[in-house]
């Protein structure tokens, strides 16, 4: 386990895109900081395929990350794999309370917690996660080998769900409740060429169907005459929310969809506290692995300066 | 030579991380675009060690620069070396001139011309360019071998270009008009803690000496009770200037700077045009790869919503 001190100048939640370009540039400033997160990486984790990132023609989000990391802890960043479970203000920064028992005291934080997967909040969704219905597929796609699994979402993300369970699974529907895609015109190419992918438009899923495990999928149109489709598996791509617990807990400003309102310089409503990355209103929202970096990159900058006032 | 359509839907004028990214970002939405700029790569190009990219620890601009460009050719954009020499309002869009004696369409532009480097203003400057004085230490390093250099300037740029040249040269003086360095404070120590370099604070180079070449400097301060210092190259590195004459031959908002006024969909305030890189006013003013990149990126999902209600 990492060596983990009880006081940093910068705590950095999440250790997504934005948050390791933050401790990159936080590093190099010399500003000693500490990542706090369940898992590395954040939703780019789980890309099957990231092609649009400018230095990488073709990458997996995996490796993308393992090279963030990489830079990362080479300028000495600590990485705390663990969950925060409470901010509080204290009387010169904030304490950090973990979900293993640890305070930390830092003297600013970044909030780089991104986003999570939306939910389509059916009756049995919880009940059959990992037993058909999945919001990865990068993750979970190999458990579907010659079975029949539908996509839900018309984005970038259901797109190359689709495209990637198309290699593994023997049939892929992909439903999607508009009647023209959104996202890339190379993914949605790539789609609607593909012998192996059937795109159902104009609907949406109102149902599932099994007992111990998801069986089927009930649709509000009928596709060829049939409202139930028979499916080994339900990928769920219909987008992302913010993870408000934190922001909300230190009564930052929100947008009425919940992104952490951020000025140019990545800071937050209160003193002491910025956001980078999916969670924050910049980037004109478009919330790309390399806007998420500069965000993070800006945001370190700026705490950079913040830190030379308190001197 | 790249085979050249007489019409595109993006003309990006430009080809550093701004444009770069924004060409990649483009080819994935199907928008035919072409790339006009006289070299690859901006100013990142020089950078003899980039060492703030998330993904690379460390790389040479001219690796990055190879790695976009790469990815953007793979994706079948056009990049035309030649220079833009006008550009004028056509009915549906812009004609695009260049030096070669090009005329080309497009539908939108995007401008990620970037900067250029800021000069002294001394007599016998450009003279003396390429006989002792440089603005590029990665360039022309290697022709001070074993000699006597001076650096001008307190930020990163000049940090890397001492830290360079002290591999090559005999011996350097860096020299600064403030008493303390900006920049990423890993340059700084590096900087201090290195033999061959001799920081001098509070002090200008105000004149250029010499006859057919640069033999020496001289100095607003006294430095060990001279005026005068003896070098065989200096290495000025004070900064950058936006390159303005395109944006104000189209009449584009600027700041008081002269950096291009852009919305946070990176649009001017041109309808059809679009800025993107370091010659915005975006990314909080901090111009670095990554937000140069970001830019673009931006730029391009916006450029594709547009050329989207054209149809």
């Amino acid at each position: 386990m990492t060596d983990i001190k009880k006081e940093y100048s910068l705590v950095i939640v999440g250790a997504g895109p934005a948050g390791l370009t933050a401790s990159i540039y936080a590093s190099r400033y010399r500003i000693d900081n500490l990542i706090i997160s369940q898992a590395v990486g954040g939703l780019v984790f789980e890309a099957h395929k990231v092609c649009n990132f400018p230095s990488e023609k073709e990458i997996t989000g995996r490796d993308l990350t393992e090279k963030m990391r990489e830079h990362a802890e080479s300028l000495g960043a600590s990485i705390l794999m663990d969950k925060v479970v409470r901010i509080s203000k204290e009387k010169n920064g904030f304490k950090i309370s973990t979900g293993l028992g640890q305070d930390i005291l830092a003297k600013t934080l970044l909030l780089a917690i991104g986003t999570e997967h939306r939910k389509l909040n059916l009756p049995n969704e919880d009940k059959f996660l990992g037993k058909g219905i999945s919001y990865c597929a990068t993750c979970d796609a190999m458990f579907y080998q010659d079975k029949t699994v539908a996509v839900i979402g018309g984005s970038d993300s259901a797109h190359t769900a689709s495209l990637y369970l198309s290699e593994i699974a023997k049939y892929v529907y992909q439903i999607y409740r508009r009647d023209k895609m959104r996202g890339e015109v190379a993914w949605v190419e790539q789609l609607l060429d593909n012998d192996k992918i059937e795109v159902i438009y104009n609907t949406q899923v109102v149902g599932l169907k099994g007992k111990e495990k998801l069986e089927g999928i009930i649709l509000d149109n009928p596709h060829n005459s049939q409202k139930e489709i028979a499916v080994d598996g339900l990928f769920i791509e219909i987008g992302t929310i913010p993870r408000t617990n934190l922001a909300k807990e230190l009564d930052l400003d929100l947008d009425e969809s919940e992104y952490i309102k951020v000025g140019l310089d990545q800071s937050t409503s209160q003193k002491g506290i910025w956001a980078a990355g999916d969670i924050t209103t910049n980037s004109n929202g478009f919330r790309q692995i390399v806007t998420a970096s500069s965000e993070g990159a800006v945001a370190a900058e700026n705490i950079f300066k913040y830190l030379q006032t308190l001197k």
